[in-house]
């Protein structure tokens, strides 16, 4: 990699394309590790630029992960709905008892969050790190695409569900939010981890994330489902 | 305050008062921010004593709130489990619909979080920042504080609902884990909050932390207790 790659770029494309290579560099270290632990510097070190010329493309390292958590929602708003079609498209789709499509569902929802590690990351960090060192702008960009992401699950829950549309946004930020929390009580490979598994006293300490996250989200769908289905107490 | 008064604790108890002005200050401070801006110079400045001084009794700014958290977690566990005794002992407490009871119950929780911003905000930064810079040892105390802190909510929780012990504990997990991640995306007076609700694009973004901790928390409890009393679908 020579430093002729790396003159800046002129023009709308090619500052595009450098952009996604900064990010794609920040999601492979993050990834790796976790975001907590990744530098502007290393980035920069990864990408193969300066760091001074690299923050010509994003304000800050926080930036740069709150452009990667803007695209995570939206890929993982994407694959979930798919999934969720996918799940209403099964023969015995219209036969199921509502407690078992509410565990169904649940089960679509948490395994989608634990198949990215580096979302659940990402979402832990959002609203204690990463908005609070870029510009407002950045932050109005991001949050647009975040609160997108949250209507489109929870508009998709509720074709395969009888919730409300609030109740069914309420689904999605518990999911997102306790995927987030339980993912960094728990990441695999943490020294924080092995400390659990070795201590005996630790053991309610080791969160098993997917069973654990379709439980709470499958409850909570069935406690809306109930709400709704009941009459209202006097 | 003179220099003599930080002379070295030298006798166990004070060793342990030195411990408690230094907690104390630390509270005084995060409360008056947040956790993520109080670094250690500034708590030692608050006490009065050089930083070198002061971790002498902590091995960390880490440490310091990780204990701040662990008490944290024992003074909400018993005021919680009051106000659940209170609320049991109502007149009208054996007369309820199950819903009813779900939503009185639900919003002593919400209400006992919300209250004490300080553990909010500590329940977010202690699996993020707080566990990662101390010794396991100290990670064990805390843990051990923590979890019993669940337990013994989750234990009074199953004798107000008809709740499983691990049911009642997921509920306690989710309305702490919920506290924090709500907490931060709302807390009152932050540039972020303010720049929220000044963009009506983003009034969804504006959490009111206690209505909507009540609902999930009320709406999960109502689900776990239809899980219980309906016959298992086949």
């Amino acid at each position: 990699m020579t430093d002729l790659a790396f003159e800046r770029a002129r023009t709308p494309e090619a500052k595009r394309a450098r952009q996604e290579t900064i990010l794609a560099a920040a999601a492979r270290l993050a990834a790796a590790g976790s975001v907590r632990e990744v530098t502007a510097s290393a980035i920069a070190d990864e990408v193969g630029m300066h760091k001074s010329a690299m923050l010509r493309y994003f304000e800050t390292r926080e930036d740069i992960f709150l452009q990667l958590a803007a695209n995570a929602w939206g890929e993982w708003s994407a694959a979930v709905r798919t999934a969720l079609e996918d799940l209403a498209a099964r023969p015995t789709a219209g036969h199921r008892e509502a407690d078992q499509a509410a565990q169904e569902i649940a089960a679509v929802l948490a395994h989608s969050l634990v198949a990215r590690p580096l979302f659940c990351d990402l979402l832990a960090h959002t609203p204690l790190n990463l908005e609070r060192n870029v510009s407002l702008e950045k932050v109005k960009a991001f949050k647009t695409r975040a609160l997108a992401g949250v209507a489109e699950v929870g508009s998709a829950l509720c074709t395969v569900t009888p919730l409300r549309l609030d109740q069914a946004r309420g689904v999605v930020a518990t999911a997102t939010s306790m995927a987030a929390a339980m993912w960094q009580m728990a990441a695999p490979g943490t020294k924080l981890r092995a400390f659990y598994e070795s201590e005996p006293d630790l053991a309610h300490a080791v969160v098993d994330v997917e069973p654990q996250l379709t439980d709470i989200i499958s409850a909570l769908i069935t406690g809306y489902t109930a709400r709704l289905t009941r009459p209202e107490p006097n």
